[in-house]
């Protein structure tokens, strides 16, 4: 195989020297402008196509390489590439240089009683780091949207990506470079295990590490992480049908958020129905799910519904759980505080939907439910930052702090207050 | 003494208990319209007056305790209520009463492209827990704000300032409960040590801990804190005199900055001078800081032009020492880059000034300096809630997620996107 996809990250490039490089790079972006920094996605976009064979010969070799003999099938399937693919992320990027930039909006202005003039401004984070697993795309997707948004970035992917993240990563470092930014602002890693607590401890010079994997990636940060971190978010997702609901919307809207694409962590996993329905709607939805292969649990009143359909009893670890798949837990209630305090208590804060027939119920569950999006008459499945409008996300959030939902370009921004003045002191 | 002011907070009542009974009163007062929340603040400010002498009874008996002997003379007045005190408590919390509610704002408004009409709107934080010492004040503060904006709050001061505390929470329940809001919505721990770590802890019920406090508060919550923490700021703040500056502005900006409160963070540690100007501008203003009674410590330069004025040796320990008292360091630098650069090395990201004639200089200070607040031509002093026209602050944060800057009553919420459609599914 060629060396060059070794060329970004080596073995020898460690955490705190890419760190470092990228800290110093940051300040560079955080000045330039939105023609330099759209010049260099859309030089990135056309350099993907233009060096694909290189691209695919990298990832080739990963999928050749004996450390993806072990990979799951589902897994190599994220690691593959092909021009398809490579052409989705050209076009992806091409989309975020779209965008409008979110740094320099002022947020507030005001003259103050000191006669000062203050400015609140968007300002970049400065430096973003990204751990992710699999997907090849996920380097060039969280470069583009962190170098719109003025930061720099250090992707950390894993080592059996790493020649395909190593041809990637090149490909957009020489796409900055061209435009006159710094190609340090994108730094890779090499994928090894003790750089994940060597970046979450980096306080000096990461601002924010944003992890792209599941729990036990999570875990591994939670113990040791000293910078600020973004979990990703589970998802424990609740549909719930209220008595007045349309009750052919309410099958559609249960059937898409459990069924289109239950991997996701905005599918649904509970269904909660009013009872007063609950006879009319079960049958024919349980019937649907089954259909499609969806394992059902349910509370008694549930199962004595389901004529003609499966259905096993579900304890307290049901509510809880994130099936991530082909399973959904069906309970009924009596009323909508019954529904708000069960979401409430089992739920993740992620995605909480109703279906009604009239307003009152949902503004209550609007007002109620404490979740990071909450529907009316809509599947769970919307919450993305490309179906939000904002163009693409670098991750989702269920925290309250600082982002909650989709982590988009002004996500990724932080604020400076700008004060301009005449001399002025403090009496 | 009288029994009272421990009604409200015994030791038998836990954090567990605390934080459950606020998480549940929080839910009530998140969708607590303004009027109720105004009222309840108006009465608080009325009850303060009224039951002043319940209020000087249980600080006098704080005073009076063998906890309070070995406190410092600083920490004693700091402990100390009197009627004037109690009035300008009252006072904040009428102003807090007339600021605009940051709930329900719609930041965020459109139609995508399902169809799906969503709105981001602000929302409350949940619970947050204030961990605070000597003064008393912060009891009413504190809880003014988080009622304001629709969160319950904890508090937790020190055992030494328990029956004071106990006596104004006493008296914030009553108020609030008077409004028809729950009075669990506020409530007071004891103040002793193991509760920091249950507190900081305690996943499931509080949604923020705001230390106020110094660096050995700080320490011990980083090490346990699985809570989210915005820490209270530390500034080593800096002035920085251009070539262009006005030399009279200049010696009284950088003079209010260190001398005025040296005491809070954001005074000023550090000044720098351009070289050009160091001979004229050095000699007064060392002599008015000399004068103040404030040692100096200053690089060969400045220790050459410091005519009459003893300046001691700086290392680079004074470049980074925030000294919260009468001592700066004074350095001289031969550009705008020097400067930028130190700033950016030795600088907290708190408050930083430049004082300079023209605008250019101003703009590079502004944008490649990273702080929470950038100054041009006034004094660092003024980072600060109440100055910022913000109404009041609950702290002020130095981090870069969240909340950058003073925690006003915006920084206390978070946001919820709210979602309606016609039964839209996921294609």
């Amino acid at each position: 195989m060629p060396g060059y996809p070794v060329r970004v990250a080596t073995a020898t490039t460690s955490v705190p020297q890419v760190c470092v490089a990228a800290k110093r790079a940051a300040r560079e972006l955080a000045t330039a402008d939105s023609e330099t920094k759209d010049a260099a996605l859309e030089r990135l976009a056309g350099l993907l196509g233009e060096r694909k064979d290189e691209i695919l010969e990298a990832n080739a070799a990963d999928l050749a390489d004996e450390r993806a003999a072990g990979l799951t099938e589902a897994l190599r399937d994220r690691l593959t590439l092909d021009e398809a693919r490579i052409e989705a992320m050209a076009d992806g990027v091409r989309a975020i240089a779209a965008l409008p930039d979110p740094v320099g909006e002022v947020l507030e202005e005001r003259t103050l009683a000191s006669g000062l003039e203050l400015k609140k401004v968007r300002v970049p984070l400065g430096v973003v780091a990204v751990i992710y697993e699999a997907r090849p795309n996920v380097t060039v997707d969280c470069a583009a949207l962190c170098i719109k948004s003025g930061n720099a970035i250090v992707l950390r992917g894993s080592s059996y990506a790493q020649r395909s993240n190593g041809a990637l990563a090149a490909v957009v470092r020489d796409a900055i470079a061209a435009a006159g930014l710094p190609s340090d602002a994108v730094g890779l890693l090499s994928g090894e295990r003790s750089e994940l607590e060597e970046l979450a401890r980096a306080e000096d010079a990461v601002d924010l590490v944003i992890p792209r994997g599941g729990e036990g990636l999570k875990r591994a940060l939670k113990d040791v992480a000293t910078v600020p971190v973004i979990y990703a978010a589970s998802g424990n997702c609740h549909v719930y049908v209220h008595h007045d609901a349309d009750l052919e919307m309410a099958r559609r809207v249960a059937y898409n958020a459990k069924v289109q694409r239950p991997g996701v962590c905005n599918a649904a996993e509970t269904l909660l129905v009013n009872s007063s329905v609950a006879e009319e709607l079960l049958p024919g939805l349980l019937g649907d799910l089954a259909g499609a292969g969806v394992e059902l649990v349910g509370d008694e009143r549930v199962r004595a519904s389901a004529v003609g359909v499966e259905v096993g009893p579900a304890d307290d670890d049901d509510w809880r759980t994130e099936y991530l798949g082909l399973k959904m837990a069906v309970g009924v209630v009596d009323n909508l505080d019954e529904a708000i305090e069960h979401v409430n208590r089992y739920g993740s804060g992620h995605s909480e939907a109703i279906v009604t027939g009239s307003e009152e119920p949902g503004e209550r569950f609007t007002d109620e439910v404490d979740a990071a999006a909450v529907y009316v008459n809509a599947s769970t499945r919307f919450t993305d930052g490309f179906e939000f409008g904002m163009g693409a996300e670098i991750g989702n959030s269920t925290q309250k702090l600082h982002a909650r939902g989709p982590i988009g370009l002004r996500e990724l921004t932080t604020t400076k207050y700008v004060v301009h003045g005449s001399g002025q002191v403090r009496e």
